[in-house]
């Protein structure tokens, strides 16, 4: 995959008294009431009993909160189109035919996801939009609020096929192959979902763009733990996913003395402990590959034939490794190979890394300008300053990071909790994220090349 | 449950050489080609192309091996009658009417299993009808074959229902409501068996019987790598199942800091290794808790939501621990509920003990007549003399060993394997756990009160 760093070309660092009046106001003009009766609204779609929404990407209700959004962005003067991956974009033009200005992020959900996820990133978009009309603000560049297809994943994998496949459309042809559960493919649900947009302009992938601002709920603990309501998102950490396969020999319970036995799950336990040593979980511990970030998790087990008085014949598990730090990725990949070596023969253990991604650093350049606009909007609230962090989840934003200077912007989520009906943000805190948004796209978007 | 221990009776350890004579020569008459027709035709039924053998209880094969054995009985002049239980008996009478000397195991199998896990022992007892005929023996007691029902409880749970039902006819009324995976009951398959044999007599459970001698197939690997064609058993472990329950935080993956981290599979992982420190797996070691037998499985797990990429929220896993020393087992549990609480707040772990059985202990006086049986068909065979082992594996003489004087005979299986269609003995030791069997019976049923 391509991941390219991005260096700040020197123009982005300066900073211009009045692009910073303009960005003051736009962020001045964001409305809280607005914002909020936006989120109910499209909320409607899929929203359940529990406080919930399940709008799995181009399902029926995905397609008429599609509409809904379409409907809304015409409202605010915006000019709409589509690409071949079903990419929604909302345009407001600016006063010179340059690249835009992105902003957006995902409409659709886990199967039982919530409010925000996504969705708040897509409206505070919009919001900004009513902002800059409500403050008679005219940008130099246009402005494109997107909604991404399939970000979730949850219904045809991978997940953001719609930012990956902007970014390089080549991937397109590969994610139409890919099935729900129900057997349909994604490229006929895809089909269908362009067909029923006769009246929408279609515009090509991966056309240039000036840069990208993400707007997303954390996911996480940590700007909670911390009482801060906006984060600057450094980066989005490197994963890499493995599966180890451990072979034993199936045999009885009880009549099998312990000094014949090939458990796998022995081997698997032994394995898995060893991988826990490296990441101590206690706050500043920096463990045996020295990284303080590093993130495991072995969340996915399959046990053969895992009954109570049978041994253990073969037992699979995933390892999830994260870090900003790929060095301490390789260090960490080796640590779990050094813990086959010594827990069983090599012939009994095989790994395979079947996903990987490399760490996405935001340019610095970008960084400032929201570090500037989260600041102004935090003070203005009396609520303490922004703090820096990185991201542990995968972003749209991490695609566009390969096409135009890009960076996010988190705002908290109650108890880390996402990709559940409970998740919840708090109403000032979604305001404030949108204020931050609305002075950053501004800002970027008074800018001259 | 019951479970006493017996104590020989003085009688019983006396050798007559008479009765000795009288063993011999029904041990001499034993028929290898006889014997091997017979396991051949009754693995006609349920047989698979793979060499093993599907005949689960009270299925429809199952009924017509029913009547084979019915016919095969009959045919060596024996009389045929049934429990309430569905259990088989073929009886030869003996000179007084007294209690009868029982062998025999069970006809039903695995799902997929072998040929000769139960139906050894009961065709063995067959044959060794077959050979008193020929050698024209006249025992005083009356000799009874028996087929036990359900030993395996695959279909219907829980296993050795027969058999416990036979000792004690009140567990009967609990079985009858076990459904099998199609919703069937057990009372009513066991209804429907019961009308099928018309011509079969009814007898009571829980019938005086004067020992109890069961042959079986070892299950297990220790016969064949000592290269002992058989074993003398003189016991069956104590079990103690336990669940597990490790309560987490189910979080993101990514976005969770090691640090906040509620990892159910973290914990489970360090119950486990603690677990298996208990019982090294070294021969001769004897390990933190002194028992040099104890064997510890850890077979089923169950992991929520078990994705890549969430942190596990509840972990669930079972302990299965067994030993022929109960003290053993005590110290084990107490370490068990120790590592939980070195890993996990007491809130966070559950720890239920679902199924237990003390140790059986068969006593001493019919072990030393098997002893002699074993010793005189190895030797003249030319092999290893016998050895004396534990079963780890639960049979029908576990609950026999409630009512009467019980022991069991054990022979090879070839890489320790069972439950599988790859289950196999040499015929020579088939052989030879025949003629045993026939000496044990023969000089148990020649012996007076």
């Amino acid at each position: 995959m391509l991941n390219r760093l991005h260096q700040p070309k020197d123009t982005e660092g300066i900073v211009d008294s009045a692009v910073q009046a303009v960005a003051e106001r736009a962020q001045d003009h964001v409305d809280a009431s607005r914002l909020a009766a936006s989120l109910a609204a499209l909320a409607q779609f899929g929203g359940r009993d529990d406080g919930g929404v399940s709008r799995e990407t181009l399902t029926a209700i995905d397609l008429s909160a599609r509409r809904h959004l379409v409907d809304q962005a015409r409202a605010l003067g915006c000019q709409v189109s589509i690409d071949d991956c079903g990419n929604l974009f909302f345009r407001r033009a600016g006063t010179e035919e340059l690249p835009p200005v992105l902003t957006g992020s995902h409409a659709d959900t886990q199967p039982v996801g919530g409010k925000y996820d996504g969705a708040y990133g897509v409206l505070a978009g919009l919001e900004v939009i009513a902002a800059l009309n409500a403050a008679g603000i005219e940008t130099v560049r246009p402005i494109e609020v997107v909604s991404w297809t399939n970000e979730e994943g949850s219904r045809f994998g991978p997940g953001a096929m719609g930012s990956s496949a902007f970014v390089d459309p080549a991937r397109l042809a590969g994610y139409r192959d890919a099935a729900d559960q129900a057997g349909v493919r994604f490229g006929d649900a895809l089909d269908a979902a362009l067909a029923a947009s006769p009246d929408v302009e279609r515009v090509p992938m991966a056309r240039p763009m000036s840069a990208c601002v993400e707007l997303h709920i954390e996911q996480g603990p940590v700007l909670e733990a911390a009482a801060v309501p906006l984060g600057v998102v450094t980066g989005i950490q490197a994963v890499r996913w493995f599966r180890v396969e451990c072979a034993g020999t199936m045999a009885h319970a009880g009549t099998t003395p312990m000094a014949v036995r090939r458990d796998a799950m022995a081997v698997a336990v032994a394995i898995a402990q060893d991988l826990y040593a490296l990441a101590p979980r206690e706050p500043g511990s920096t463990g045996s590959t020295g990284a303080p970030e590093l993130r495991l998790t072995l969340g996915q087990w399959a046990v053969v034939p895992n009954s109570v008085n049978t041994i253990p014949g073969k037992v699979t598990f995933t390892v999830d490794m994260r870090c900003l730090d790929d060095a301490a990725l390789d260090r960490a990949g080796a640590a779990l190979r050094l813990a086959c070596t010594r827990h069983a023969p090599a012939s009994d253990v095989a790994i395979t890394r079947f996903f990987h991604r490399g760490p996405t650093y935001f340019p610095e350049a970008m960084l400032a300008s929201i570090q500037r606009a989260c600041a102004r909007a935090s003070q203005l609230a009396g609520r303490a300053p922004p703090m820096r962090l990185t991201s542990g989840a995968f972003h749209d934003a991490m695609y566009l990071a390969d096409h135009c200077p890009t960076a996010m912007i988190f705002v908290p989520s109650k108890d880390g909790i996402s990709h559940n009906a409970a998740e919840e943000t708090d109403a000032t805190d979604l305001f404030l994220g949108a204020q931050a948004l609305a002075y950053t796209v501004a800002e970027l978007a008074c800018r001259r090349p």
